[in-house]
């Protein structure tokens, strides 16, 4: 088969790694399947080190053998199963984020660089640097990003992009529309639109408990807010992309319904301002920020095709990595499987109970190889996902170096994961109970935003 | 090339025949065109002759050779230019109107058929005996009709499917959505959307002008009124047609764009009651009849497919010829060549001077010659459009039986045809004229509708 579509994930997939396991719909047989025992393959990271390690040596690192496939609705990795990131931004003609563009962000915003930039969480981007350009000669621009309401239990990966938007909303003081893309659910999951308008509601509760603010930000429901200036810009798009295009694209055969084929016209018009009318009024000259993970890259590559051709300016990029199942690079996080993931539902014991017996560990086998070994952290799961979720820069590093070291033992770096973990779930869950009725209605409505600059 | 999409027509195609010149969009080479010289070729209605003319043997009548084309897009005829309309109707797989389904209608509504429904102008349908049998019993249906407003310039076969369908609604006494596709003009024409706009209100204008009733009647563009519950049945319908099926029904190729390919769903959702909720609410099973052109066909094989896997009933159509060009049926009839129609707008000396000069006469050359071998019916324009727009049944009869024995000469048909547009287009300019910007604003607002079926 080859790249599956995980459970959760898919469009807008919030930067997770959904490798192996599933029938992939989209991909044809004899495409890329992680091979047996390929679980416990190479980090991601191996190929482009999170930015707070010292770099290792690239031939400690096996190359993918066989084609990786990336798509907005596959992700699979290479032969070892990992993602080779390098291959994926060369491939789809993105850059790399530079250590000066970050320097430079935080120079005209006056902020420190979020982790996930320092970090190499957020790795890639198409023409970040004209937003930047923009925001230092006092330019506008606003941020668009979205999820795909395919599931009520939301895991932590999924906040990641929208932990980081809320950043870069706050750091640029710019608006923000977040498209929930129900129709997208009906169209690929075979989902009653009931069940999807009401995912997308849930999940705006989710989303809002991030911290947006709510004079910036408009969350819509394509259900909901498709019709006028939107639709206009929707059928703009599809007008300008043949089939041929799209197949070469997404992968789309002569079996795909005509929905599917029409569906990325319906992602690509957000990136166009004047589909927000009560928001920027008839600007066509506004630019667009995406933040997103690297897997909704082709999307955006069609809708910067498409910009100029209808007069807007190319929507900018900023690309995540995929967060990995507590399983490794190369296992499945499903709502399915509540092994797979810590959920931002979660209870403190329940976290500590998946941690301990579920994330895969780098460590060694018993504590005196682990003492003279070390850990290896290019496929330590705690290491990674503290690399997404603790904010200590300093403390990070000590807990690197010492387990790398054989000094700190896998009981203790899971310790240290999951007092994050606890942290963040119960703080999301707080946030997410203060999201009344008024409130979630509140950024679902199109309504005259007075201080969207502000 | 093969069927030339008139510029006038298309979508909707008001029963228009757009036959022969032109850059056919659709077709491949190779496909029927019409050869030279067959312009005067053999009438429409020798396959069925209208049902005030007495039978002729079909052997008269020249047979197509080369295959004709009918698609929503194309209509060519065959090898002697006409349409086989039994033939179109054999292979789409409707049915043609009984005399005994007509008794039928007129007894269960009281009212005299139509003379479009008697004449055999309207003379395909699927399954109409439903509506009939619905309305029998006292239960209540809708209809649906539409246009593409890919023109300001309407000519009189863009009336016919208003007229008829104005003659429906007040025999059944029911409620009508007319669905305008400036969305579908802008994919195909590559119209500006502003300009798709305006002529959709124009073209209102002129649709309320026939007539309907403003308690019953609701039109809509789809710019405005895309999304909610209408775009949840789009979105519906797209998720169960692929690709390979648009291609077999529409004859879509690679290079059609995605628009395109997804447009049939939106051409489709109005006949799914539930689009409309401030007419019908939720109500899943209330029957549509779909009064259309012929060449819609395809549209609507394609809904009643989809419907009951959806939950709905099955439309039903009533579907009529094409409305010939002033040159005959196989001239095509275009906005931008005056002298090929008569339009709404034109005034009585516009109209006399037309007829006289343009439209194709059956009549012979010299008056000796007509008097001895009497007029060709079959390919006279002037007694077409009077079986299309003279309603005195008597009058034409007797004018048919005059005018093929050579009694009555050219000349005099087209004063009698002259007197009966000029009187048309007057009527149709006062009503026209009476349509305010309140009126207009009333017939397309969506509106709780209280006196539905009264």
């Amino acid at each position: 088969m080859g790249g599956a579509r995980g459970a959760v994930g898919g469009y807008w997939s919030a930067g997770v790694a959904r490798v192996a396991g599933g029938g992939g719909q989209w991909r044809g047989a004899g495409e890329a399947s992680p091979p047996p025992g390929s679980r416990l393959g190479a980090t991601a990271g191996a190929h482009r080190p999170p930015r707070l390690l010292p770099p290792r040596p690239a031939e400690e690192v096996a190359k993918p053998e066989q084609g990786q496939v990336v798509t907005p609705w596959d992700v699979a990795g290479g032969a070892d199963g990992a993602i080779d990131y390098d291959k994926i931004t060369k491939e789809f003609g993105c850059s790399l984020i530079s250590d000066a563009l970050i320097e430079r962000i935080e120079k005209c915003t006056g902020v420190r660089a979020h982790h996930f930039l320092r970090r190499g969480i957020f790795f890639a981007h198409r023409e970040l640097e004209k937003i930047v350009e923009a925001h230092e000669q006092g330019k506008k621009f606003y941020l668009y990003t979205g999820r795909g309401p395919s599931s009520e239990a939301l895991h932590l990966g999924h906040l990641v992009p929208f932990m980081f938007t809320k950043w870069l909303q706050d750091a640029f003081k710019c608006p923000l529309v977040i498209q929930l893309t129900d129709d997208e659910k009906c169209l690929w999951r075979d989902l009653k639109y009931e069940e999807a308008l009401r995912l997308a509601r849930e999940n705006a509760r989710d989303i809002i408990a991030c911290g947006f603010d709510p004079e910036k930000t408009f969350i819509f429901s394509d259900f909901e807010y498709m019709g006028g200036p939107f639709y206009v810009n929707v059928n703009k798009i599809a007008g300008l992309v043949t089939f041929n295009q799209a197949r070469g694209i997404f992968g789309f055969d002569g079996s795909a319904n005509i929905g599917k084929i029409g569906f990325p016209a319906v992602q690509a018009a957000p990136a166009f301002p004047d589909s927000f009318p009560h928001m920027f009024g008839t600007n066509k000259k506004l630019r667009c920020l995406i933040p997103c993970a690297i897997d909704q890259d082709p999307y955006f590559r069609m809708t910067r095709d498409v910009a100029p051709r209808c007069g807007y300016v190319k929507c900018s990029l900023i690309e995540s990595r995929f967060f990995p199942a507590l399983q490794g690079e190369s296992g499945k996080m499903s709502a399915s499987d509540t092994t797979s993931a810590v959920f931002v539902t979660d209870t403190p014991k329940q976290i500590k109970s998946k941690i301990n017996k579920y994330a895969f560990s780098g460590g060694q086998a018993t504590v005196e190889e682990h003492r003279e070994k070390g850990a290896n952290l290019a496929v330590d799961v705690p290491w990674k996902y503290l690399n997404f979720f603790m904010e200590d820069d300093e403390r990070l590093q000590q807990i690197g170096r010492e387990y790398e070291s054989g000094q700190m033992l896998t009981g203790e770096i899971k310790a240290a994961l999951i007092e994050v973990l606890q942290g963040i779930c119960k703080t999301h869950q707080e946030n997410r109970a203060a999201v009344t009725d008024e409130v979630l209605q509140r950024f679902m409505t199109p309504r005259q935003m007075d201080n969207l600059w502000g």
